[in-house]
């Protein structure tokens, strides 16, 4: 939620990518619209593998509406939350779950709207440690073993880099 | 590692907050110089509580040299490493490390000069997210219980924010 021009670009782009690496089905982007962004993202599933989905809503509001509607849990991550080790056991019940992060500023009404808000530590960081964190033990580490079956893949190395592509 | 002016401003200093908020004693800095970037972490630890020390280092080798010589175990964190879930029970048994983050240009020395190149999902995302992850891991979710004393805390909340001043 937010996404500013140029101050964001970077920021939601990890954002983006923490996303689909942690086994997220989508992403979808709020704020001033940045196709490059979108364009960014997409590439890199191309080439990774997906599948995950990137789009574009002016109207936050709608979209959580919609997810509520269809019967997702939403959480706002926030640093103001109830801290992740003292609420996880409950979430991992819920099987569909919209996720939101914003920068500082989001609006009060998001607060109203989503069914849990979720801190990862109570301290200010990073909304990509936060996603990245819920993500991981939301699914308990399977994430990390995850295969993307994408046109490239890495073969891990204990010294320099390998890609296999397919 | 290689922090550029003005492109890496936020994420930088978002990996400087995680390095705060996950308990690590500090980071430091190298790439071009940013005082703006060291200020703005230490005025977060000085509201927010430490201890956590910030500098900058142009030489990145002599800092590493220096940390093997003190008996430091140094982890450069890449997507071309060993997948985080299949080395972390070996690296819980280093008490002291160096971790190594950057951009893709790492240069090949670095690779040559670490104990271990670890990878958090072999997945192109982020340096925060790889940072965040692997200090999760290694502390095995400690970190996010921990204390910081500083003049000001979250009071965590169901809903909305709440903070307290000492």
């Amino acid at each position: 939620m937010g996404h500013r021009l140029p101050r964001d670009e970077r920021i939601s782009t990890h954002c983006g990518l923490v996303a689909r690496s942690f086994g997220t089905e989508g992403i979808i982007l709020s704020g001033e619209k940045d196709q490059g962004l979108l364009d960014s993202i997409k590439r890199i599933t191309n080439k990774w593998g997906g599948p995950f989905e990137v789009k574009y809503e002016k109207n936050w509001k709608k979209v959580i509406k919609e997810f509520k509607s269809k019967g997702y849990y939403i959480i706002l991550l926030t640093m103001y939350g109830i801290n992740l080790p003292n609420i996880i056991d409950k979430i991992r019940k819920k099987t569909n779950l919209l996720v939101i992060i914003g920068s500082e500023k989001i609006p009060g009404e998001v607060y109203d709207l989503c069914d849990a808000q979720i801190a990862v530590g109570n301290q200010p960081h990073s909304e990509i440690a936060a996603l990245s964190i819920f993500l991981d033990w939301y699914q308990e580490g399977r994430e990390l073993k995850k295969d993307f079956c994408g046109k490239i893949k890495v073969i891990p190395q204990e010294k320099g880099k390998k890609t296999e592509e397919n």
